[in-house]
Formats: structure tokens, sequence, C-alpha cells
């Protein structure tokens, strides 16, 4: 065993640009509209929620957006992120394919999704802004933009679901470690909030009612902005850091992707590690097939409508066209939180459109026991979320035994599991269960989607 | 801020040797005695316990002990360990000195200790043996061990601290899930642990108890070894990979170290990154003030007695020279758990009586007030063990802001806090208090010491 475990990159090849996939398109996403007007958003729609380099970032069609130098510095506490090769993890399943893997749990916060806090943070301190509110669920967002907030001065209000707020503490602890204030949400502090709690004052809350209660601050305060961990198309753009390194990193171990996998919720960190590849297939480079692997309990790619629909519970946020349950779909209380969201990026959903990228979904003690057969080879614990990357990767390299073939899967294994242990105790005690959406009201959900003309 | 933040090394300079430093000292330590004959202890003595290649590295004067392709192969997963300069620790501190640290929170366990589990299993597997026993206090041996021992096929059998096992669930899912089996010590499945279970059935458990349980295990049976995790010169000698790593580092960085700082509990964390720097030093290189940093609730070196003692409660292990607050001595329940024992690792004794190293202590609080401090600038959230040494360089640091000198101070970073923030949150709620130990209870463990002719 003397070929390479993990390929490094030094600091000085940190991505200088973000990549923009909106440049390389074949057709444009669908505008994003205002509810009342059904026209589309215009800048200054979003100026009370963004400052206005996030903004137009979000519409811009450039395909490098330069990364500032204050945002590189603070990725070099943790970045470039490294690449493995799983050969423990092949010798286990006994597949001829070769497994790669980038690891994002190397950031302090545990998961890719500080390669967007740091950026956020960096853009609302240079337009002024002293306060970001943002909502979490199981925390790991939360914890991220606490981080990046820490570094660049700012204070940050998060509004974590209560139950996740009651139930995993430790991940609080991290947030006011970093100087942040947690909030169980809903919260006395919002009108939405009180409203909620009007009608249930023991409402174990929910990401929509989160979102739409952190929105509700930003709005309503001069010195506020809004930060989303997901979804958005600059919170994307940012995560591109991912497959741009991953493109360096496979050259380095002269082997190039043949399937490139990532767990969906939002989209981003799937978009991280798949945008850059996906361009370069549009570009002329050589094409990956492209696998989006999301929850059998929130499967928005695969059993959701492609349809305009609110971000959130309350309705405050723009309207988007994405592959959505409903914002009123309540998924079970599965342990992997970050992929409990109702509707799904709008570039991801874009692409599935366009058949640029396929979709599959898997149960949670499936994706578990691919987890913990990891960690038995691998050693690193991954996240619940990131167990469903693993197990679309294990998946595809069982296929490649069964047909004989070496094919090269690359995974993004986006977050560590450390604040996630109960879920393996509760796995490994043989308490976790495939908990199933409830059909009808998935339908119910569906059938409240907002009315938009099909030109929209 | 264009100067470097980590410095990498490529997976092929994981160092090939193991550094000894028992070739380099002035004087031989102190011989390890057979507690019934108070003569010194042969290899045959301890063949019960460990493999003879384990045996043979406890007492060999070879400066340089080649590390095994396997063992390198398996510490390819995580090592070289980055070296970060702290840049903006030492801008909040307004201090001229350079501050790095080694960051051995990298591991796939957490901390430094699988440098010594993977070596340990690799030799133990060598010797055919099939079940490794040990115990754990708060759980980052116990973790490194049952990593080592999935890694390897072998079976791992752990016995942890009652207090904590009960306290702690989420260490003890992490060593499930790399498939090892956790006892609660003291448990009923020893001669020793039934008999202190018949004086007090709740007995909470202690480190000393629950190495006796392990120790016996292994005695009793033909298959199992033992396995410890620290002050065995063995262990030290592993661990030895963190400072040869770091000196090629700091010569990246053009710098060397002024200061090294490490925290101390057995000793081994801190002995792997000094000994390479004070071995040079001895061998004609540049000198460094070697500083290690004990808990006030827990001070061997500080306040223990340098004399014969035994490693465990129920007197099982031989007799070491080392300095001791007794083997009946119960520390109160602080939060650094690897830092809760009673005795120093022997060569850390010995090193301390030559004068080679200094010794100081603080208490828990300001060592969280530093970690705090530490993680809002840096990202990193240290263990509570790995906060004594962040103290410690912090007060090297305020200490050349006011001599107005640019030393540059080494610390070892020696593991992340992602399992230990129920002290973080206590810590934030102002409900960590400074514990001090009974005066009176140390008096009579040292008292109890056993008695060896001076000449020994």
């Amino acid at each position: 065993m003397t070929e390479s475990t993990k390929y490094l990159l030094p600091e000085n090849q940190i991505p200088k640009y973000w990549y923009n996939i909106q440049a390389d398109l074949p057709k444009p996403a669908p505008a994003v509209l205002h509810p009342g007007t059904l026209q589309p958003v215009g800048p200054d729609d979003l100026a009370p929620l963004f400052p206005m380099a996030l903004i137009m970032q979000e519409v811009t069609t450039e395909r490098e957006v330069e990364i500032p130098e204050p945002v590189r510095d603070v990725y070099r506490l943790w970045r470039p992120a490294p690449l493995y090769r799983a050969h423990r993890l092949e010798k286990a399943l006994g597949t001829p394919a070769k497994i790669f893997y980038k690891y994002e749990g190397v950031s302090p916060a545990g998961s890719h999704k500080p390669n967007t806090a740091v950026a956020q943070a960096f853009y609302n301190k240079e337009a002024g802004v002293k306060k970001l509110s943002t909502e979490t669920g199981a925390g790991q967002w939360g914890t991220s933009l606490s981080f990046a907030g820490s570094l660049f001065g700012l204070e940050v209000l998060v509004f974590q679901v209560r139950v996740s707020y009651d139930q995993k503490p430790y991940r609080r602890a991290l947030m006011e470690t970093y100087g942040a204030r947690c909030l169980p949400s809903p919260s006395n502090q919002t009108d939405f909030g009180r409203r909620v709690l009007a009608e249930r004052a023991d409402h174990p809350g929910s990401l929509g009612i989160a979102i739409s209660e952190a929105v509700e601050v930003a709005a309503k305060s001069d010195d506020t902005k809004y930060a989303l961990g997901s979804v958005l198309n600059h919170v994307l753009l940012h995560q591109t850091i991912i497959g741009q390194e991953s493109m360096l990193q496979m050259q380095m171990a002269d082997a190039w992707p043949d399937v490139v996998v990532g767990c969906t919720g939002g989209g981003s960190n799937f978009a991280g590690i798949a945008f850059p590849f996906i361009g370069d297939a549009l570009r002329g480079g050589r094409k990956a097939r492209i696998v989006a692997v999301e929850p059998a309990a929130c499967p928005s790619l695969t059993r959701g409508k492609y349809a305009y629909d609110f971000g959130d519970t309350g309705h405050m946020t723009p309207l988007t066209k994405m592959h959505t349950l409903g914002s009123t779909f309540t998924p079970p209380g599965f342990h992997a939180g970050g992929l409990r969201y109702h509707g799904m990026a709008p570039l991801v959903s874009h692409l599935k459109e366009l058949d640029l990228i396929e979709a599959t979904a898997y149960h949670q003690t499936e994706c578990f026991a691919a987890g913990v057969l990891f960690a038995k080879h691998e050693g690193i614990v991954p996240a619940p979320e990131a167990n469903h990357a693993v197990k679309g990767a294990i998946e595809e390299a069982l296929r490649c035994k069964r047909e004989g073939r070496s094919e090269t899967i690359l995974f993004n294994l986006c977050g560590h599991g450390h604040f996630d242990m109960q879920a393996y105790a509760d796995y490994a005690a043989g308490k976790l269960t495939d908990q199933k959406y409830d059909e009808s009201e998935l339908a119910m959900a569906l059938s409240g989607l907002p009315s938009v003309p099909q030109a929209a």
C-alpha cells in the first residue's frame, strides 16, 4: 500500500475564484418572483435582507467570482481540505472501483458550511452590518455562522428549531462558545414566533418557522441582515471551492471521476462538489455521472413537484422554482437534520430538469449501516447527512463489482458526526426506524402550492 | 496576512523512526521494580501483559526505533498533522511573540492517542493476540484503541470509569461504532471489580480501578493482552512522531521554538512534542525551555513526591519511580479527565529531576477561559486537557508582551473538545469551579507510598 491515502494542496492553491455555473447553463434558470406581484424580484427587493455584494452574486452570470483575500485568509484555517482515496473501504467491499472522498469535516465547525458562512460574514461586515440573524436545525449552519461572525466581529443571532435546541444542547454550547446568541424557535422575539406560540404554546418548531423568524428580525432592523446556509445561488457559488479543489486533487491522483456523489438537503454541499465538474463537461470536458442522494423521508428531487414555492412557512420569502414537497410539508424527525427541508436549491432543481444530474433516495437505517462500515475502515465517523453520500458511493462501488468495472467514484464527505452520536447510539441499539412521510400530508402540501401563471 | 497559516508535510515525510530519548539521557532513568522482590523487572515479568516487541521498546536505548510500514500506512489517514501559526490569537493578545501550535485533533479519534494505539494494535496483531483490554476515563484513549483495533481486526474490551460511562454516552457510542465492547468499571467481570462492588455497590469508579480490571483480564487470558494509553516508555516513544514532524514544520516556517508547551496527565502528548526538541538540544542543538502544564487539582509534577509507586489502585502493576500523589489519591472531578491521574510518566519525571523541563499548574476555569479565547480567534475548540497547554502558551505570550520580547512559542493542541461540550456549557453558565484536592487526603496518600530501599 504505497499508493497515496490522501492528496493535500498547499495553501497557495486555495482557489482564487468561485465557479458560477450560471455562466455555462444551456438554458438560464427560471426567475425568482415577488410573491405579491409575481414579477421577477430586483436587487432592491432583497436589499433589506442581504448586502448588495451577495445580491449581485445571486444573479451574476460571470463564470468566475473573485474570492476576497480576507475570505481566503480565513479559509487557510482548514483549506484546502484533503481528498482521500478510500483504500480500506474498497478492500472491504471487494470492488474493482476506485473510491475517492473529499473531506469537509476538517473545518472548525465540522462541515462544509463555513465555506459560505465566512464569505457571508465578510460581505456583511464590509457593508457595515453589525448583526446577522439566521436559523438552524441540528446546528451545523448556526455553528458555522457563529464561527464566522466571531472572526469578523459580527453579532450572530440564531433561531434554533426548539426540538433540536432542547435535545442537542452541545451544538448550542458550541455556538455560544463562539459568542453567538441562540434562541429556541418558535420564540416570543418575533411577531411570527408569537403567532405560532399563541396557536400552540409547546410547538416543537421547524426550519420553515425558524427561517421566518430570522427573516423578520432582519427585515425590521437597520443594522441586521439575514444569512441562509443553503438553497440560494450565492451559497452554492461559495461551495464550489470544494469541487475546484477536488479537480486539482484528482489530477494529483492521476484520476478523474466517472461518478460524482453528494447528499442533498438544500443542495449546497452537492452543488459544491458537482458544479465544477458539470461546468467542465458543459465546456467540452470529460462527462461524469452526477448523483444526488436524498433521504427517502424527505425526497424533494425524487418525489417533489418542480414548481414555484416559498422557502419558509411564514411565506416571507420570494417564490423560487424548485423541486418542492410544499412549504407546509413536515418531514418525519429522522436524524439527518440538515436534509429535512421541503425544497431544493433552484439551480440543482434546474439541472435535474435539464437531465444533467440524477437523483436517488435511501432510508436512514441503510445510510447508518453505510456510515458504520465506513467508520470501521476509514476511521472518520460521518455526519448522518454525509451517510447518504457514503451510501450512494457504496452502491456505485457494488454496481462496479457486479459489472466488473473499475470506475472511479468521487463523493463529498461533507461533515463528521461528532455531534450526532445519539443517532449512532440509537442505530446500534436497534432503535432507528425508517420513518415514512404521510402520503396524504404530502398530497395536501403539494395541493397548497402558490398559483403562478405558467409563463413565469 | 500573506504569511502562512499552516504548515503541511506530504505523506512521504511521515517520520520513518520514533525517537527514543533514552539514547540521549545524561543519566539513565531508575529501573522498574517488581513489587514483590523489589528487583528490576525483566521482559518475562511483563510478557503476560504485552507482546515482546513492545516490551523491548520499553527498555531499548537505541535512538531510533523503526516505524513498521503498516503503522505508517494507517498514520496516513491523518498524518502528518498540521502545524499552525496562531496569527489571530497573537493579534488578540497584542503580543510580539510568535505562537505556533501542532494540531493532533485531526485524527479520527480526535486526539494524539491513536499515534500509539495504532502501533500497539499492530504489534499485538503480529504476536497473534486476538483481544486487547484497556481502561478509559473520559474516553479519548478507549476511542483510539477501538479505532486501531477495528483496522487491525482485534477485539477491544474497554473498562470505562463508571461515572464517565453514565455521564458521557457519546464517547461510548463512538467506541461501539468502531466495534469495541465497553463496560462500566467497577464491573462484575473481574475479581477486583467484584471486590470493589462488594464494598460499595454504587462505586463511581476511577482510572486506577479500571486499570486493575483491564490488567486482570489480560493476565488471566491467553489470547488477550493489555494496552495502556500513556505513562509507559513505549507509549511516549510512539508519540515522538508529534515533535519530529513539528521540527520539520518549524523549519518550513523558518522558525525555532524558544519555548515548547504541553499539558501533562500521564505525560504522553507532552513527551511527544517535547522529547525530540530536548534530545536535539542534548546532542548540541539549540535549547528551548520546555514547560509542562498540569491541572492544579491533580498536580503530580508540582506537588507530588518523586518516589516508587504503583500505577493502579489494585496494586497489580510494577513499581515505577515517578512524581506521584499516591495511588490512592482521588483527584476532584474536574473536566480534563485525561489529566486526572495520580502519577507521571517515569521518563517525564526523570527529566524534571534532571532540570531539563519546567512544570506549572493552572486551575480549570482559567484554562477554559483560555480555550474560549482560542476558539473565538483560531476556530478550533480545544479539549479540556488541551486548554491547559493553551493557557500555558498564552501566559508565555503575555510574558513576552510585558518583556517586549518576540520569542517563538510552540504548543501541542493535543485534541478537540467536540465530546466535551457539556464542560463548555457549564463554563459559560458559570457553573465550573476550581475544585481543590483535600490536603489531608494527599498527605495520607503520600504516606501510603510503598517502602522501597533508597538504593533502588
